[in-house]
């Protein structure tokens, strides 16, 4: 016997209409690339995604379409968001960041028939164009004034003149929940990337889902810098859940160095931040040398890379502010775990109230977690036992776009899927997951593990140390053992010696690294991640002075 | 094109698994029936759950099949909450204040067919097991050693043993995210009780809005007491909110005068709790009394009747309690509004910030709502202009059960259908909801309205009022005119002159009360609203003086 409530489908237009009647005159506020700052509301912005809606429709993009974007964080992105999702078609973030002949494919996979980008990419676009045979037009995020001129672009087109010539009515059609909203491909570091299809269903439930209190918790009264970027992930979906509680929204464009965000944030009375470690280093360091305070920002969300545990407690201890741990992958919408504590930490010791936010945290409802032994057995909840992640819920991916990768999920013994994420991680008693490594990473010296992060988290504690990366190197007795590459800090001069008698104590001794090896810089991924495939190729022929 | 995302459809029964599996070490307290102080966990609760789940299916309850309940928030109750609902059977809970032979009726119009039942509502059960023909067992919620011996009851059955005799092996089933998990009659001051049906989804989806930061605001640090009943639409979704985030549960059984709801928040570190407002009034009255605080309470959301000006002036400024008005009915799961305020009314003076928290708030993201004139015309969002209030969702109901009371949905003009709330609301710029009346309460004076909440609200600001009613009755030149029903406070002996006085300034002249009449007590009705037809018909042939 069905229920007697009301049929109304979870969809994206639905949150944008919310905001629009219940928050209109809020301010979504964006560093252009132009180089202004530009204020609107989510009654105007509304207006526009309608206005857009109507633009695509003349432009010939049909349901499920998809519409790809390379673009930063923006008032007019997130008119994309709105505007292409709300009419039914698939809008396809696209990461500037990976090469471009990547780019090309992907755009050619995903099947992608529009490619909107902001003004800085007009590079990439000029060395693509030629290679993006489905795409039928390239839309200038920008006004008539900012148009390139000698761009050898086929179909180039202006944004604002679209909009300009197309009329706010438009009704945003109903249609079934689960049809695809939204697309991200993985970055890839291995094979092809892969495309995650997000639904308007999954999409809300997530929403739902960040914005709660031992969450993201957004509210009203918060004005939230979504530093993490709409190219990837949806921003772990901030321009969903501000619409939903009407939140005022910042979006720091191209400008993501230390200087410009903490103006933006002093300006703007920012209250909550979100992003990842390697932003928040170029922030804090910049507030370090210019003595510099925040007056309205009480909290701020780091994840897409481990939170150093130096972070968190320069952070709260310096700043007070509130670092908040989360953890999510692409396949997750992204978010899986948030960092939430109980009463029982409130009389901890502040050591360890700090070892428990270095966790990733618990699972946000929704979200289901477990972690196996390499037979797939379930591995218990005591914080020491560590296995295979594995997780599932309704904003979790089934598949990947046109099957890319065949069937990623595992089934249980009870029958149920579970994606299997790449993470090895020990979950404790409370609930609280850790990352202890990825299962590729994680360094295999004679039948132990060592967390190739555990090993970095202690030299990023060292005050020399600006990056580290700990790989594993063969060895003829231990099969592997850790080496860590290090980047120092600029007019430093740390030893080897130094850094492995930091070591000392901090870690069992088998885990110390057996060398250590000085670079001038760490390859670094599209998303902002270590790419330790590199990194091993560098010194596959490395001779550890204990072999 | 569906989106590639996990099908995992949103069940009750995942509360309490995510509750066990995240929070199982965390508390449920429950001041019992039998008069103690009963403790468990969600881990146990859930566990009990199970065997209650193989209990009804020895009972014979299939999917979809009735299972009332007549009982006090207490940990039993919870457990029939999510042990009927998971299994996919339907929780019906009775409200045990409605008449007896009311009860009777809904039973058998539900097609009730087990009859769960606290031992303080032996009477009722005893007075109507003969009347409910569908009801094949009567579960005595006790254990053997409390079970009423001389009750002339067909097949009672003792709730304990029932769940001794199973076992905690059951898997919560999977199917239909819309199929009905819960029931509950509306309180029927008009006609018969009409039942509202609640799906699986729609529960979750209530549960995941009224969690939200700027709704109830539920964590993992939590302690909630909810006084507002399970008997009746759910305890606010309070019992399924609390798994979500796994928050501590504090449930006050059948004691809610103010002495025995102080001693729990304070024993038992409650940080939030729900009520109606007539439950407050005993507890500030027990607090000022013995000179009491409260040393942990943060919060109280306030609902089921208007949140008194002069109660909210006292939570908070006397006791730095921030209480929070909120708005619902059976027929929305039951929320609709929460008053929780903008960034711009921090800035505002003191009144201003009262005058904007006495509202109802603004809708909840998944409430649409908006307010029209006779015609069905909308009317403008300018804090002035009111009308019916209509509002949409997917926890608002689509129809009663059985299709008792016929089709209760309007279709506007863009061809979406409402549902009529039957009550008289104002909707400002910001979007703050304020109820000025029941349709049918409202007092119509030559043309212009007068809302009898406004007028009895001024009353009850007179330090002499206890309770104040206004009804509209007959005049010759204006239609209808207002009369105010009084109830003195013990010891007080105020004159109609004086209270007529205390409105002079307060409201608009043409508003003020024609006549005072003075009582003994005014008729509340089961769910604690007044009840004013009674009062109507008792004063229809009152002569006003100025008649």
């Amino acid at each position: 016997m069905l229920g007697l409530m009301q049929d109304v489908p979870l969809l994206v237009s639905s949150l944008i209409k919310h905001a629009d009647r219940h928050h209109g005159d809020v301010e979504i506020v964006s560093r252009r690339v132009e180089g202004d700052i530009h204020r609107t509301t989510y009654r105007e912005l509304h207006a526009r995604a309608r206005r857009l809606a109507n633009a695509l429709e003349a432009l010939g993009v049909g349901m499920s379409d998809r519409v790809a974007t390379l673009a930063w964080n923006g008032y007019r992105h997130m008119e994309l968001y709105y505007g292409v999702a709300g009419k039914g078609a698939v809008v396809h973030t696209i990461n500037p960041r990976l090469p471009a002949e990547q780019i090309a494919w992907i755009t050619q996979h995903a099947d992608d028939m529009l490619l909107f980008f902001d003004l800085t990419f007009l590079p990439i676009v000029e060395a693509i164009a030629a290679q993006c045979p489905t795409v039928k037009g390239w839309v200038a995020m920008t006004d008539a004034a900012h148009m390139p001129t000698a761009a050898a672009i086929p179909n180039l087109l202006c944004y604002e003149d679209l909009l300009a010539a197309q009329s706010e009515r438009y009704e945003w059609p109903t249609f079934d929940e689960r049809l695809a909203s939204s697309m991200c491909y993985t970055s890839g570091t291995t094979g092809n990337p892969k495309g995650a299809l997000y639904s308007h269903r999954s999409t809300l439930l997530h929403t739902f889902a960040v914005a709660l209190p031992d969450a993201l918790s957004f509210g009203a009264r918060d004005a939230i810098l979504p530093v993490v970027p709409m190219f990837h992930v949806n921003a772990w979906g901030i321009p969903y859940a501000a619409a939903m509680v009407g939140a005022k929204l910042v979006f720091p464009g191209p400008a993501l160095d230390g200087k410009s965000l903490h103006a933006l944030i002093e300006q703007e009375k920012v209250t909550v931040s979100a992003g990842v470690p390697t932003v928040w280093q170029g922030l804090l360091a910049h507030m370090e040398q210019n003595a510099l305070r925040f007056s309205t920002m009480r909290r701020t969300i780091v994840g897409g890379a481990a939170l150093p545990p130096a972070m968190l407690r320069t952070f709260e201890e310096k700043y007070g502010v509130t670092a908040i741990h989360a953890w999510g992958m692409t396949e997750l919408s992204p978010v899986g775990t948030v960092c939430a504590p109980r009463p029982k930490h409130d009389d901890g010791a502040a050591e360890e109230q700090l070892r428990v936010k270095a966790k990733q945290g618990r699972a946000v409802f929704g979200v289901d977690m477990k972690i196996v032994d390499a037979a797939g057995k379930d591995l218990p909840w005591d914080g020491v036992a560590f296995g295979d992640l594995l997780v599932r819920g309704p904003w979790v991916v089934s598949g990947y776009f046109r099957g890319e990768g065949g069937d990623p999920l595992v089934t249980d013994a009870a029958g149920l899927a579970w994606f299997p994420t790449g993470d090895v991680a020990t979950i404790d008693a409370d609930g609280y997951m850790q990352i202890t490594d990825r299962s590729k990473d994680v360094i295999k010296s004679g039948g132990e593990w060592i967390s190739s992060i555990d090993i970095e988290n202690v030299a990023l504690s060292h005050p020399a140390v600006a990056m580290s990366a700990c790989i594993g190197v063969a060895h003829p007795k231990w099969d592997e053992r850790p080496l860590l590459v290090v980047v120092r800090k600029a007019g430093t001069s740390v030893t080897r010696e130094e850094i492995l008698r930091h070591y000392e104590g901090r870690v069992a001794k088998w885990q110390i690294p057996d060398d250590v090896a000085f670079v001038d810089a760490i390859p670094m991924g599209a998303t902002g991640k270590m790419l330790k495939n590199r990194l091993r190729e560098q010194f596959r022929d490395h001779r550890l002075p204990t072999a």
